[in-house]
Protein backbone atom coordinates (compact mmCIF):
# COMPACT_ATOMS: atom_id res chain seq x y z
CA UNK A 1 0.00 0.00 0.00
CA UNK A 2 1.30 3.40 -1.05
CA UNK A 3 -0.13 6.48 1.58
CA UNK A 4 0.68 10.02 0.43
CA UNK A 5 1.18 12.13 3.91
CA UNK A 6 0.42 16.09 3.39
CA UNK A 7 0.97 19.01 5.64
CA UNK A 8 -1.07 21.30 4.09
CA UNK A 9 -0.53 25.20 3.73
CA UNK A 10 -0.87 27.82 0.97
CA UNK A 11 2.86 29.06 1.30
CA UNK A 12 4.04 25.80 1.77
CA UNK A 13 3.00 22.20 1.86
CA UNK A 14 4.37 19.12 2.65
CA UNK A 15 4.15 15.67 0.84
CA UNK A 16 6.01 12.44 1.56
CA UNK A 17 4.54 9.22 -0.69
CA UNK A 18 5.98 6.04 1.83
CA UNK A 19 5.01 2.45 0.91
CA UNK A 20 4.00 0.01 3.53
CA UNK A 21 6.09 -3.34 2.16
CA UNK A 22 4.56 -5.84 4.91
CA UNK A 23 5.64 -4.36 8.13
CA UNK A 24 8.17 -2.67 6.29
CA UNK A 25 8.00 1.68 5.28
CA UNK A 26 9.84 2.71 2.52
CA UNK A 27 10.05 5.97 1.20
CA UNK A 28 8.42 6.99 -2.36
CA UNK A 29 9.13 10.68 -2.48
CA UNK A 30 8.72 13.49 -0.53
CA UNK A 31 9.36 17.37 -0.88
CA UNK A 32 6.87 20.48 -0.29
CA UNK A 33 4.88 22.13 -3.07
CA UNK A 34 5.78 26.07 -2.45
CA UNK A 35 3.81 29.30 -4.06
CA UNK A 36 5.70 32.75 -4.09
CA UNK A 37 4.05 35.16 -1.51
CA UNK A 38 2.61 38.56 -3.46
CA UNK A 39 0.36 36.15 -5.85
CA UNK A 40 -3.05 36.36 -6.15
CA UNK A 41 -4.94 33.76 -2.83
CA UNK A 42 -7.10 32.05 -6.06
CA UNK A 43 -3.49 31.51 -8.25
CA UNK A 44 -2.19 30.23 -5.11
CA UNK A 45 -4.36 27.79 -4.74
CA UNK A 46 -4.92 26.95 -8.30
CA UNK A 47 -0.98 26.12 -8.06
CA UNK A 48 -1.56 24.13 -4.72
CA UNK A 49 -4.69 22.01 -6.38
CA UNK A 50 -2.28 21.50 -9.79
CA UNK A 51 0.61 20.47 -7.78
CA UNK A 52 -1.09 18.23 -5.60
CA UNK A 53 -2.94 16.47 -8.66
CA UNK A 54 0.18 16.26 -10.82
CA UNK A 55 1.89 14.26 -7.69
CA UNK A 56 -1.00 11.76 -7.20
CA UNK A 57 -1.20 11.00 -11.08
CA UNK A 58 2.50 10.04 -10.80
CA UNK A 59 2.96 8.66 -7.48
CA UNK A 60 -0.35 6.63 -7.64
CA UNK A 61 -1.21 7.15 -3.71
CA UNK A 62 -3.74 3.99 -2.33
CA UNK A 63 -4.71 6.64 0.06
CA UNK A 64 -4.39 9.93 1.40
CA UNK A 65 -3.07 10.89 4.82
CA UNK A 66 -3.58 14.81 5.99
CA UNK A 67 -2.52 16.62 9.32
CA UNK A 68 -6.09 18.05 11.24
CA UNK A 69 -6.46 21.09 12.32
CA UNK A 70 -3.97 22.71 14.46
CA UNK A 71 -6.37 24.38 17.58
CA UNK A 72 -3.69 26.59 18.42
CA UNK A 73 -3.53 28.38 15.39
CA UNK A 74 -5.35 31.56 14.79
CA UNK A 75 -8.56 31.52 12.49
CA UNK A 76 -7.12 33.62 9.99
CA UNK A 77 -4.57 30.92 9.79
CA UNK A 78 -7.00 28.19 9.94
CA UNK A 79 -8.77 29.58 6.58
CA UNK A 80 -5.87 29.65 4.62
CA UNK A 81 -4.83 26.25 5.64
CA UNK A 82 -8.51 25.24 5.51
CA UNK A 83 -8.36 26.61 1.63
CA UNK A 84 -5.49 24.81 1.03
CA UNK A 85 -6.76 21.83 2.86
CA UNK A 86 -9.74 21.85 0.51
CA UNK A 87 -8.09 21.94 -2.58
CA UNK A 88 -6.12 18.83 -1.61
CA UNK A 89 -8.48 16.97 -0.65
CA UNK A 90 -10.49 17.84 -3.41
CA UNK A 91 -7.95 16.51 -5.60
CA UNK A 92 -7.81 13.02 -3.63
CA UNK A 93 -11.82 12.45 -4.04
CA UNK A 94 -11.79 13.11 -7.83
CA UNK A 95 -8.98 9.96 -7.77
CA UNK A 96 -11.42 7.90 -5.50
CA UNK A 97 -8.77 7.98 -3.16
CA UNK A 98 -9.61 7.39 0.54
CA UNK A 99 -8.70 10.21 3.07
CA UNK A 100 -8.14 10.07 6.79
CA UNK A 101 -7.04 12.48 9.00
CA UNK A 102 -4.70 12.64 12.28
CA UNK A 103 -4.32 15.42 14.73
CA UNK A 104 -1.17 15.91 15.78
CA UNK A 105 -1.60 14.07 19.08
CA UNK A 106 -2.57 11.10 17.04
CA UNK A 107 0.87 11.46 15.11
CA UNK A 108 2.59 11.65 18.05
CA UNK A 109 1.44 8.73 19.59
CA UNK A 110 1.68 6.44 16.48
CA UNK A 111 5.26 8.08 15.61
CA UNK A 112 6.95 8.24 19.05
CA UNK A 113 4.33 6.15 21.16
CA UNK A 114 3.73 9.85 23.14
CA UNK A 115 1.16 12.35 21.83
CA UNK A 116 3.22 15.39 23.84
CA UNK A 117 6.57 14.54 22.12
CA UNK A 118 8.71 17.03 20.87
CA UNK A 119 8.90 17.87 17.06
CA UNK A 120 12.52 17.38 17.06
CA UNK A 121 11.78 13.59 18.49
CA UNK A 122 8.81 12.74 15.76
CA UNK A 123 11.63 13.84 13.01
CA UNK A 124 14.59 11.43 14.43
CA UNK A 125 12.14 8.92 14.59
CA UNK A 126 10.63 10.05 10.76
CA UNK A 127 14.63 9.66 9.95
CA UNK A 128 14.96 5.89 11.44
CA UNK A 129 11.32 4.53 9.97
CA UNK A 130 12.20 5.49 6.84
CA UNK A 131 16.10 5.17 7.20
CA UNK A 132 16.92 7.97 5.94
CA UNK A 133 20.40 9.73 6.00
CA UNK A 134 19.02 13.00 7.43
CA UNK A 135 15.41 14.63 8.89
CA UNK A 136 13.96 15.88 5.92
CA UNK A 137 13.65 19.97 5.17
CA UNK A 138 11.81 22.20 5.97
CA UNK A 139 9.57 21.09 8.65
CA UNK A 140 6.42 20.76 6.36
CA UNK A 141 8.45 17.40 4.73
CA UNK A 142 8.71 15.51 8.03
CA UNK A 143 5.48 16.33 9.24
CA UNK A 144 3.96 15.03 5.73
CA UNK A 145 6.34 12.06 6.22
CA UNK A 146 4.83 11.64 9.59
CA UNK A 147 1.17 11.69 8.88
CA UNK A 148 1.90 9.20 6.10
CA UNK A 149 4.08 6.90 8.48
CA UNK A 150 0.80 7.48 11.05
CA UNK A 151 -1.48 6.50 8.62
CA UNK A 152 0.71 3.06 7.49
CA UNK A 153 0.88 1.88 11.24
CA UNK A 154 -2.86 2.44 11.90
CA UNK A 155 -3.55 0.24 8.63
CA UNK A 156 -1.08 -2.08 9.64
CA UNK A 157 -3.14 -2.31 12.63
CA UNK A 158 -5.83 -2.46 11.31
CA UNK A 159 -4.95 -5.22 9.15
CA UNK A 160 -3.89 -7.22 12.60
CA UNK A 161 -7.88 -6.40 14.11
CA UNK A 162 -8.93 -7.96 10.98
CA UNK A 163 -6.75 -11.24 11.27
CA UNK A 164 -8.12 -11.75 14.98
CA UNK A 165 -11.45 -10.81 14.27
CA UNK A 166 -12.05 -13.65 11.45
CA UNK A 167 -10.24 -16.37 13.76
CA UNK B 1 -21.02 42.86 -15.37
CA UNK B 2 -22.53 39.91 -13.86
CA UNK B 3 -21.21 39.35 -10.33
CA UNK B 4 -21.72 35.94 -8.14
CA UNK B 5 -22.12 36.57 -4.47
CA UNK B 6 -20.81 33.09 -2.62
CA UNK B 7 -21.74 32.81 1.32
CA UNK B 8 -19.23 29.60 1.79
CA UNK B 9 -19.81 26.33 3.94
CA UNK B 10 -19.67 22.62 3.64
CA UNK B 11 -23.23 21.84 4.62
CA UNK B 12 -24.92 25.00 2.21
CA UNK B 13 -23.03 27.45 0.72
CA UNK B 14 -25.36 30.36 -0.84
CA UNK B 15 -24.90 31.80 -4.13
CA UNK B 16 -26.12 34.96 -6.27
CA UNK B 17 -25.40 36.01 -9.68
CA UNK B 18 -26.52 39.85 -10.23
CA UNK B 19 -26.06 41.92 -13.20
CA UNK B 20 -25.18 45.63 -13.04
CA UNK B 21 -26.39 47.31 -15.43
CA UNK B 22 -25.58 50.96 -15.62
CA UNK B 23 -26.27 52.10 -12.08
CA UNK B 24 -29.47 49.35 -11.77
CA UNK B 25 -28.79 45.64 -10.45
CA UNK B 26 -30.86 42.71 -11.39
CA UNK B 27 -30.69 39.28 -9.56
CA UNK B 28 -30.26 36.90 -12.10
CA UNK B 29 -30.19 33.30 -9.78
CA UNK B 30 -29.55 33.27 -6.04
CA UNK B 31 -29.90 29.96 -4.33
CA UNK B 32 -28.06 27.62 -2.17
CA UNK B 33 -25.52 24.38 -2.84
CA UNK B 34 -26.36 21.78 0.10
CA UNK B 35 -25.00 18.59 0.96
CA UNK B 36 -25.98 16.06 3.29
CA UNK B 37 -24.62 15.61 6.82
CA UNK B 38 -23.02 12.05 7.38
CA UNK B 39 -21.45 12.08 4.04
CA UNK B 40 -17.64 11.60 3.92
CA UNK B 41 -15.88 15.49 3.62
CA UNK B 42 -14.18 14.79 0.57
CA UNK B 43 -17.55 13.68 -1.26
CA UNK B 44 -19.34 16.81 0.27
CA UNK B 45 -16.32 19.11 -0.98
CA UNK B 46 -16.23 17.74 -4.68
CA UNK B 47 -20.29 18.33 -4.66
CA UNK B 48 -19.98 21.76 -3.30
CA UNK B 49 -16.73 21.88 -6.46
CA UNK B 50 -19.12 20.54 -8.95
CA UNK B 51 -22.06 22.43 -8.23
CA UNK B 52 -19.71 25.71 -7.95
CA UNK B 53 -18.38 25.04 -11.78
CA UNK B 54 -21.81 24.04 -13.43
CA UNK B 55 -23.39 27.17 -12.17
CA UNK B 56 -20.07 29.38 -13.30
CA UNK B 57 -20.50 27.65 -16.85
CA UNK B 58 -24.02 28.06 -16.81
CA UNK B 59 -23.90 31.65 -15.96
CA UNK B 60 -20.87 32.77 -16.73
CA UNK B 61 -20.37 35.36 -14.32
CA UNK B 62 -17.75 38.44 -15.15
CA UNK B 63 -15.78 38.12 -11.05
CA UNK B 64 -17.05 36.47 -8.27
CA UNK B 65 -17.18 37.78 -4.61
CA UNK B 66 -16.64 35.78 -1.23
CA UNK B 67 -17.56 36.64 1.87
CA UNK B 68 -14.08 36.76 4.02
CA UNK B 69 -13.58 35.21 7.56
CA UNK B 70 -15.57 35.62 10.42
CA UNK B 71 -13.60 36.59 13.23
CA UNK B 72 -15.90 35.36 15.81
CA UNK B 73 -16.27 31.04 14.49
CA UNK B 74 -14.33 29.03 16.26
CA UNK B 75 -11.21 27.67 14.49
CA UNK B 76 -13.13 24.12 13.34
CA UNK B 77 -15.49 26.08 11.68
CA UNK B 78 -12.84 28.50 10.38
CA UNK B 79 -11.48 25.03 8.92
CA UNK B 80 -14.73 23.79 7.46
CA UNK B 81 -15.70 27.06 6.08
CA UNK B 82 -11.78 27.57 4.45
CA UNK B 83 -12.02 23.93 2.89
CA UNK B 84 -15.30 24.83 0.89
CA UNK B 85 -13.95 28.34 0.28
CA UNK B 86 -10.82 26.93 -0.84
CA UNK B 87 -12.71 24.86 -3.53
CA UNK B 88 -14.87 27.35 -4.92
CA UNK B 89 -11.95 30.22 -5.20
CA UNK B 90 -10.15 27.18 -7.55
CA UNK B 91 -13.68 26.97 -9.68
CA UNK B 92 -13.26 30.55 -10.11
CA UNK B 93 -9.47 30.55 -11.17
CA UNK B 94 -9.63 27.78 -13.31
CA UNK B 95 -12.15 30.04 -15.59
CA UNK B 96 -9.99 33.55 -15.28
CA UNK B 97 -12.25 34.81 -12.96
CA UNK B 98 -11.11 37.71 -10.46
CA UNK B 99 -12.00 36.47 -7.03
CA UNK B 100 -12.82 39.67 -4.55
CA UNK B 101 -13.20 39.68 -0.63
CA UNK B 102 -14.87 41.45 1.52
CA UNK B 103 -15.67 40.97 5.58
CA UNK B 104 -19.06 41.66 6.64
CA UNK B 105 -18.33 44.77 8.15
CA UNK B 106 -17.66 46.37 4.79
CA UNK B 107 -20.79 43.99 3.47
CA UNK B 108 -23.05 45.93 6.12
CA UNK B 109 -21.56 49.53 4.85
CA UNK B 110 -22.21 49.00 1.04
CA UNK B 111 -25.54 47.78 1.89
CA UNK B 112 -27.30 49.75 4.80
CA UNK B 113 -24.35 52.33 5.17
CA UNK B 114 -23.73 51.75 8.87
CA UNK B 115 -21.19 48.61 9.88
CA UNK B 116 -22.88 47.55 12.60
CA UNK B 117 -26.30 47.45 10.68
CA UNK B 118 -28.29 43.66 11.94
CA UNK B 119 -28.51 40.96 9.24
CA UNK B 120 -32.17 41.82 9.14
CA UNK B 121 -31.44 45.19 8.00
CA UNK B 122 -29.32 43.75 5.61
CA UNK B 123 -31.80 41.15 4.25
CA UNK B 124 -34.50 44.07 3.98
CA UNK B 125 -31.80 45.69 1.66
CA UNK B 126 -31.11 43.24 -0.23
CA UNK B 127 -35.05 42.40 -0.87
CA UNK B 128 -35.21 46.35 -1.59
CA UNK B 129 -31.92 46.60 -4.69
CA UNK B 130 -33.34 43.89 -6.53
CA UNK B 131 -37.17 44.60 -5.93
CA UNK B 132 -37.52 40.95 -4.58
CA UNK B 133 -40.90 40.13 -3.24
CA UNK B 134 -39.69 38.64 0.11
CA UNK B 135 -36.45 38.12 2.14
CA UNK B 136 -34.38 35.33 0.11
CA UNK B 137 -33.94 32.19 2.11
CA UNK B 138 -32.22 30.87 4.16
CA UNK B 139 -29.80 33.72 5.38
CA UNK B 140 -27.48 32.42 2.89
CA UNK B 141 -28.74 32.73 0.27
CA UNK B 142 -29.60 36.59 1.37
CA UNK B 143 -25.78 36.57 2.43
CA UNK B 144 -24.42 35.92 -0.93
CA UNK B 145 -26.51 38.60 -2.66
CA UNK B 146 -25.21 40.63 0.16
CA UNK B 147 -21.51 40.38 -1.29
CA UNK B 148 -22.56 40.44 -4.85
CA UNK B 149 -24.43 43.69 -4.17
CA UNK B 150 -21.44 44.50 -1.96
CA UNK B 151 -18.92 43.88 -5.10
CA UNK B 152 -21.48 45.71 -7.71
CA UNK B 153 -21.16 48.89 -5.52
CA UNK B 154 -17.89 49.02 -5.28
CA UNK B 155 -17.12 48.74 -8.97
CA UNK B 156 -19.51 51.65 -9.24
CA UNK B 157 -17.62 54.03 -6.92
CA UNK B 158 -14.26 52.27 -8.61
CA UNK B 159 -15.64 53.39 -12.27
CA UNK B 160 -16.72 56.83 -10.72
CA UNK B 161 -13.28 57.47 -9.11
CA UNK B 162 -11.66 56.45 -12.80
CA UNK B 163 -14.20 59.12 -14.58
CA UNK B 164 -13.34 61.86 -11.78
CA UNK B 165 -9.16 60.66 -12.12
CA UNK B 166 -10.04 61.09 -16.22
CA UNK B 167 -10.83 64.43 -16.18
Amino acid sequence: MRVLGIDPGIAIAGFGFVDKLGHKLEPVQYGAIETAAHTPQETRLRQVYESACALMDKYKPDAVAVEKLFFNRNVTTAFAVGQARGVIILAAAQRGLPVAEYTPLQVKQAIVGYGKAEKRQVQEMVKMFLKLAAVPKPDDVADALAVAICHAHSAVLQGKVDEVTRR
